[in-house]
């Protein structure tokens, strides 16, 4: 997907009108000019304000249709004025053919009804003008590249290799502040606002693009375009690491976030599996995202999983190797040369193994020492120096001397000084030469975790799709059939047709209409077979007792067809009776899966795959991806299940097949993807065995008929 | 337990020597002098020093023994000399008896076995004299009730309401640094170091009855005895928090930890239990314990779940709404009244549901007035206040708004202050007022969950454990018997014995020498039987084909008799064969489960529950609680595994007979308490329908026959 055509004069424009802005100091009309002057921005900036002659020094132009020709089409314009005043400046700009628009004012869809209404208004606008417009209830935007600062910010961003967007404004407030602090920089700086036109997507694109940015970072409540996002974050996480924070996780979170943006929110279970599958990374909390920003901002991947600690305290040695562990870590086994040349520079009773551990006696330069060394270790990928505040050992010592140490190094290194204040001039230290340094081990380990499974990401293939032969004409013939019939539901008889149009492997079975033609089947098959009662109206078959199995005489299937048929009809006396469903037998010992999908509002279909029988009920035990689906998906899918060990035999039994369990998966991905009417299917149970895998019953749900949009 | 009756002697002393006092800046012998001195102690201080007339303006003494006799005896020593002279100072002490002391001098246990010997001795030497010893190797103590700082750290702590101990020096230096600059006080301040003598239970015993302490925090890596640890945290929690970090979780921690501190490591579950069991709030971070600490003493506990969260930035309300879910808070509904004041004085487009929005245009006075109204409604407990940077809302104006607003509330107010240093003026005015501030809304949210999980501990009942029947004399001679045979194992037929004499309910079974009588027996139980080989080397009945259930005629019976006892005899030719155990069947629709215990080393004997057949083994899905167990542990222990839908039955299924299981349980309980002799024990299966729950099947391991140490 492409971004909006005019995306680029919202980033890098020339001439940039302030609609609305004012002469009075610490009015949002006001601010944005200060910042744009004082970010050192080198195009034009038009104040347009119809009572002031001049603002900060700049001329101003009473009216939009006073801005001389020679700035014409503007690139950019900067609205503030009043809600109820956008919509007109809007047509105004577009017919000077102005190309983007920041739309800062607030009081649109975020108050409700009449303010969603002229938001819509303006989008139809904007959208015939062909112009590119982000927020409303913007922040603004800033890009230091170009020395724009168009944001009502206190200041400006120091210029530097993250991008970021956030869909809350008060959250870039935040950012902005922490940042100047800890000495981070921003290629980019986007407050999304309401997302009336422009989007997440849109600025993932962009940022992907931008050659200053490496490191994408946002915040959001919801995503507009489920489709558009997969496939942007799936191409920027190729390139650069994103690393987002997703709020309105919980229920209760997505009811508030509901109410407060008015925006569709998907659910977290398809929301995990979108980031999992395009590389994001998941922040999960505000405290993490500000931390996992400043670690892939300031240090190099790791390219490997063993992490060195370097501490002058055993206590938080051990809580640091706690951490890793959790974090998916290894503590580095050092090469006997790195153990030999620590034991002679370190004192007495100092431990020369991970965690190194110079003891309370030791000095800054002893901890930068053997620091220095065991980054020349081949099995150490990353290492964190930790300090505990010490009468031998000024934080700021150990801020100086480790600087030092490490000058040219080009693995990861993080600092961690412990204690409160005091720390403070080390850690600015520290900032000062871009090793970020946290308070607690904790959170640094963390963010090492996250940037060693990043780096492993990115050395993974993209995904492929699997692309199986099936007829889709047949299929299609099936799907429009089953449309035709009332009712949404299409139970196992009528979905037969569809899933042999797949090639789907099944229990071989046959529609019997009367007890002798059930008899002549089930001779066909062999016996012993299964009768299940075949009705459109009966998708639990089991609560009329609807389902005999091994049946091995035909005089019990005959006995068995009269009885079912009778029960259903005396339970359910609406339902019209088809006859019953002749199946072969599933083999002795064969395992029940469950295998389907479930179409997210979002994301499209979600394929699942769990053990089948009370185990899904109970345990909640299931694996899940968005289709399309690929080979590694689904050898993932049947692998992840903590009842894996189950399919691969416990107590002398054999494996299943499971490349035919990762057959049908693959198959349900193609059939959700091939067929928008599906809204579900379920394929309960799935028989698998040693030889194969077999579906015993399948239930489809369509999509409700409505006129496409 | 009592501590050591010489406790007092540590933490409030009227005399206190310092041997191996200096006079050189920067040596902890001087150190610990200038902080006694500095801190305003009011007793006598006498440095030991054979070469310095004065230390500090102090006249020293130039040996132990030439201490005045009115200074004696001592109350406390502490000693900072070379590891190798603190065995001879230990001995001059004792024979003044001095009555404690404090080794701060290092080198011993943590430097290994020549260390580890000296220790040893030196404990001996203290246990002789009587003495109180904490350390060696320790920080030092602080007691601001006493006005003593007898460490050597920088400074002396506040006064306060804070206990904290911690096993880390290094973990000491950084909470004594931090405290500090968060406006937080200690009552007393105690550093293990090796724990020689004094132990963490010694410590929480001392601050369980003292009354400046309302909080205990604490840091371990081990813990010295668990019977002491269980009663001491149990009495302590039933007064004041308790809040415990307890690093060495995972493997690769524990093996660090192991080497650090020589220290023996129980298993991570066990001190999950122990936890658990005495409501001691476990802090999973350093963080977590710091910000715990913070919260616990500046805040009271909260009454209920309902939490108000009032903010100017809808994104983090969002957040913050998320982390109240996780915390397992619920974010309060306002009474009509609430909304309707609240709608009268905020700004419009203020959202006056909770989370309260006064949105961006609002002021810190807004905050402050709907936090005040908010506070009023009977369905808030407990609030935070969540501010981000705006133009119109300078940060320190929120900390003064709010304090004002809040004064004499007495409901707990957390506040969060987004952003970086700018936010710093109003973080240190809410110190002042003792409102906790943070930096981000998930970790102030996280501590006032721990806070109302904290007062639902205090108002729920001791636990109290149920006493059940049992012939011990009986079950004595059982016992007996078995530890007379060779070999740990007791299998089934051995064990029933010492099951009958706790009237554990049992599928009934008679042992069979004989076909002839195996049939007999089967006659009196009534058909159908079980036969299970009876052998006490054939532990593993189903492995040599030694089980056949469902036997329905005697002839029946009589075939598989001799079927399994020749198959046994083939298969396992060394095994003395016993017979046969001839069992009434399991009742049709009987669900397994699996009850056992397994005797930890700190903790004791940990009780378990799990369902049975595979799902224990693939899924861990179990419940376990350390023994004793009361009423209310085996009513939750059944509950809370996942599988207890199976339980109350599903698919039309009834509900197992809960009391009977939870019978079963409490006579495990009682059983392990009862026998340390009996190492493990595991019943499995189980079998559980609506009427009752039996033992199918029992399998006991004896402790290895060792003299009491």
């Amino acid at each position: 997907m492409l971004t909006h055509k005019n995306t680029s004069a919202l980033f890098t424009p020339h001439t940039i009108a302030v609609v609305g802005a004012s002469a009075t100091p610490g009015k949002i009309g006001n601010i944005v000019v200060k910042n744009l002057l004082s970010a050192g921005f080198s195009g034009h900036i038009l104040p347009i304000n119809p009572k002031e002659g001049s603002i900060l020094s700049l001329p101003t132009f009473s009216n939009i249709a006073d801005i001389p020709a020679q700035h014409r089409p503007l690139d950019l314009a900067v609205i503030c004025l009043p809600a109820a005043n956008v919509l007109a400046a809007i047509h105004q700009l577009g017919e000077q053919h102005t190309r983007a628009a920041i739309i800062i004012s607030a009081g649109f869809k975020e108050t409700g009804g009449p303010g969603a209404a002229l938001e819509l208004e303006i989008k139809h606008a904007a959208e015939h003008y062909g112009m590119a417009v982000l927020g409303p209830n913007s922040f603004g935007l800033a890009n230091t590249a170009s020395g724009m600062n168009a944001t009502f910010a206190k200041d400006s961003p120091l210029p530097g290799n993250i991008g970021f967007f956030s869909q809350s404004g008060a959250f870039c407030a935040a950012m902005f502040d922490w940042a100047k602090d800890e000495n981070i920089g921003f290629s980019s700086f986007v407050s999304l606002g309401n997302k009336m036109a422009l989007d997440e997507s849109d600025v993932l694109a962009h940022m992907t693009e931008d050659p200053a940015t490496k490191v994408i970072v946002g915040y959001l409540e919801s995503i507009e375009s489920g489709t558009r996002f997969l496939h942007n974050a799936q191409k920027a996480t190729r390139k650069n690491p994103v690393i987002l924070l997703k709020a309105g996780r919980t229920p209760a979170g997505a009811r508030a976030a509901s109410s407060h943006t008015g925006a569709l929110i998907g659910e977290d279970m398809a929301f995990e599996a979108a980031f999992r599958q395009t590389g994001v990374i998941r922040a999960h909390s505000m405290e993490g995202l500000f931390t996992m920003a400043q670690g892939f901002a300031c240090q190099p991947l790791p390219k490997g999983p063993g992490i060195a600690v370097v501490t002058n305290a055993g206590g938080p040695g051990i809580i640091a190797t706690d951490a890793c562990t959790a974090a998916g870590l290894t503590l580095a086994r050092f090469a006997p040369s790195t153990i030999e040349r620590l034991k002679g520079m370190l004192p007495a009773y100092a431990s020369v193994f991970n965690p190194v551990d110079v003891v309370g006696d030791g000095t800054a330069k002893n901890l930068a020492d053997a620091l220095a060394v065991v980054l020349q270790d081949p099995n150490v990928h990353m290492a964190l120096v930790l300090a505990a505040p010490t009468a031998r050992i000024p934080v700021e010592d150990v801020a100086a001397c480790v600087s030092e140490a490490i000058k040219g190094c080009e693995k990861p290194i993080f600092a961690c000084l412990m204690g409160g204040n005091s720390a403070e001039p080390g850690k600015r230290l520290f900032a000062a030469n871009n090793i970020p340094c946290f308070a607690f081990p904790e959170p640094a380990i963390d963010v090492m975790g996250a940037m060693y499974r990043h780096s492993q990401w990115r050395e993974t293939p993209p995904p492929v799709e699997v692309n199986y032969r099936r007829d889709l004409s047949r299929a299609r013939k099936e799907v429009d059939a089953a449309r035709d019939q009332p009712g949404l539901e299409v139970v196992e008889f009528q979905a037969l047709g569809i899933l042999s149009a797949y090639e789907m492997p099944m229990l071989e079975s046959k529609l019997a209409r009367t007890s002798d033609e059930a008899c002549h089947i089930a001779k066909q098959l062999g016996l012993p077979v299964a009768l299940k009662i075949a009705s459109p109206q009966i998708s639990h078959k089991t609560d009329v007792g609807g389902v005999v199995l091994h049946l091995d005489s035909l005089e019990k299937v005959r006995a068995a067809f009269i009885d079912i048929t009778n029960r259903a009809t005396r339970m359910r006396p609406e339902a019209y009776i088809a006859g019953c469903l002749v199946q072969a037998m599933a083999p002795a010992g064969a395992r029940e899966v469950i295998i389907g999908f479930k179409r997210d509002r979002l994301f499209g279909p979600m394929v699942m795959f769990g053990l089948g029988g009370i185990h899904v009920e109970t345990f909640k035990d299931i694996s899940s991806r968005l289709a399309p689906l690929s080979l590694e998906d689904v050898h993932d899918m049947v692998r992840e299940i903590k009842a894996f060990p189950i399919l691969a035999g416990m107590r002398g039994q054999k494996p299943v097949k499971f490349t035919a369990i990762e057959d049908i998966l693959l198959i349900m991905s193609k059939l959700a993807l091939d067929f928008p009417e599906i809204e579900e299917a379920e394929c309960n149970p799935v028989l698998a065995d040693e030889n194969g895998a077999y579906v015993a019953d399948i239930r489809l749900v369509l999509a409700r008929k409505q006129p496409l949009a």
